[in-house]
């Protein structure tokens, strides 16, 4: 393999990206849903959480016969189809403290919900039973497994009151070029919401990509073995969102990290060059039952709304670690811990804003 | 991007293949599974169909941090999400044809019965309700809605009487490394049925692939946007497969083309090259409800037993067209009329025979 040296990767700035890069045909519907969406919870007082999840994708050309995925260092395949589960079961526990929630996530990706029920790891078909009593050609006498019955009663019982409440919206991305267009657009539209909303990104976001100027270029030969491509560095899309798009949301990104002394320091450096307000630092074998909130020292004091231009010293952070015992609560979900540790701090949030959601 | 010329794509033979490339770490675990099923459908006296199903994929990493993702020019990402639903609607009408399947997919591709309720296009929770006269409480009471009734009885009861009966076995893969291993293995197991055995490769599999050995070379720098990768062509396994693994089989494989002109004389240049049973020629666009069986005149006659050494003229062949109405009858899936026609051919296949199942 010949790679080029790193300044050889274009870096595109978001002003650059967006100029250059066509939106996708949906984003003009998405957007008038967004905005439906956030007007019926504005009406209804309701807090709302941007919940991203699930990898990006990047075609290598422009029919998309071929593209590359790209997700973390060391997820195997099965982990990564498995993507979503951070962001697909936080959005439940985000619903049940009373958030209305946009989901948006990768087409495909695990959901809130059907989560619990995958093809390949829990098939509801094997939950269903003709009720053994009766005539079994009476779909009226098909029973739940008694040994399903619980989570069945719960899960559905929290979806219904959902729907009926129309506290989710669910967005879909498929290519990085699709999530970046869908982010802009999505935040700007809950900038009307001030301090009242929060970002939650934990979706996997490609480090490079190629622009559309560049793919006919790369059309992959069929018939030959060869594949030559320079890609570009996606722009730092956490820098606009901060600095313009929605400057009073509190905004909670993620780390995913294989090597644990580099969970801090990497989460510092985020927190220094975007000046949002929390990194959530994972350990990829870790993940699980084991979190780091790393946030500047002031991130939920009113002064915090300048966070755009502090660069704090090394002291100027704190860490908090959220652990839960999978021995023996082999049921129990960090998610839980850490959306009501976020839900805490998005309160004090608001709370200290001297004139709360004022850019609305 | 610069392409090398063809000649420099290194073509493997099976043989160089499988001595060069290590095999997946469940091979033998799936080998006595298959052993265990091949045995009890000798005794029960039934017919096995292998059916392959789902994209292959091909990582760039040891690690796979990365990996392309191949399939046929023209699929969507979301038509490439679909993929296996030829394969697994074609399983389930094998199974209600009474054959014994072993359904070989793709990790997370459409499976058997489950495909009817995609979390995406038909979310199962979304058909069940609580019974609004009783006690939501309950989840005894959990009621499925009348208009899904119907179809969830058919689904629910043949999949009940296939767990029942034992006739489905699933096998997984999700490299083309993965593929190729469990082809073999799985194909030679099955050769003890004879001409009993039918193989529905509907599987698309990767043309090209990086050899172990190169891959550690290969191994893209991360904060550098270039990725150079020379790939050499995956074997043409369908050869071994028909001359050496399984010489009595009854094998289908596929050919799904975007240029109409192209099915009719590729699907012969297959079946010359390779000399199986069947080609069954798709046109991307007209797939759901229109498809070609191209096979030589002989296929079904005792002589075609020596299929590996004919090369047949051009007149040699013949084609039989299905096609199915969509306007008039919507719900009818064209895998219905294409396994009922290969039922019939493995039928004659298996009559033609002197001696049948001589190899077990």
């Amino acid at each position: 393999m010949s790679s080029s040296q790193p300044e050889t990767a274009n870096t595109f700035s978001a002003e650059q990206y967006f100029a250059t890069q066509p939106p996708p045909s949906s984003l003009e519907h998405d957007v008038s849903r967004v905005q439906e969406f956030v007007q019926r919870q504005l009406r209804e007082g309701r807090k709302v959480v941007l919940v991203t999840s699930g990898g990006t994708t990047v075609p290598l050309e422009l029919n998309v016969v071929r593209f590359l995925d790209n997700f973390s260092a060391g997820l195997s395949f099965d982990m990564y189809m498995r993507q979503g589960t951070r962001g697909s079961t936080s959005a439940e526990y985000f619903l049940k403290a009373g958030y209305a929630v946009i989901f948006m996530h990768r087409q495909f990706s695990l959901q809130p919900f059907s989560r619990h029920y995958s093809h390949s790891t829990h098939p509801f078909l094997d939950f269903l039973d003709f009720d053994p009593s009766e005539d079994p050609s009476v779909a009226s006498h098909i029973v739940v497994r008694p040994s399903e019955r619980a989570q069945l009663v719960e899960v559905l019982t929290t979806y219904k009151a959902v729907q009926r409440a129309g506290t989710l919206l669910t967005l879909t991305f498929v290519t990085v070029n699709d999530y970046l267009w869908l982010l802009r657009a999505v935040s700007q539209e809950l900038s009307v919401l001030g301090r009242s909303c929060l970002y939650y990104l934990a979706a996997a976001v490609s480090d490079f990509f190629l622009p559309r100027q560049k793919m006919s270029e790369h059309k992959i030969q069929s018939g030959k073995g060869s594949l030559h491509i320079e890609m570009d560095q996606v722009p730092k899309i956490l820098k606009p969102l901060v600095a313009e798009w929605t400057r009073e949301g509190f905004i909670v990104s993620f780390k995913l990290e294989t090597d644990p002394d580099l969970l801090i320091p990497k989460a510092r450096q985020a927190l220094a060059r975007y000046g949002h307000q929390v990194v959530i630092g994972n350990d990829l074998h870790r993940r699980k039952f084991e979190v780091v909130f790393v946030s500047p020292r002031s991130a939920s004091s009113a002064s915090a709304k300048q966070t755009d231009s502090i660069r704090p010293s090394v002291d100027g952070y704190e860490e908090t670690w959220l652990r839960i015992d999978l021995a023996n609560d082999p049921h129990k979900e960090i998610e839980e811990d850490i959306v009501a540790e976020l839900v805490k701090r998005h309160s004090d949030w608001i709370a200290a804003a001297s004139s709360p959601g004022k850019s609305s």
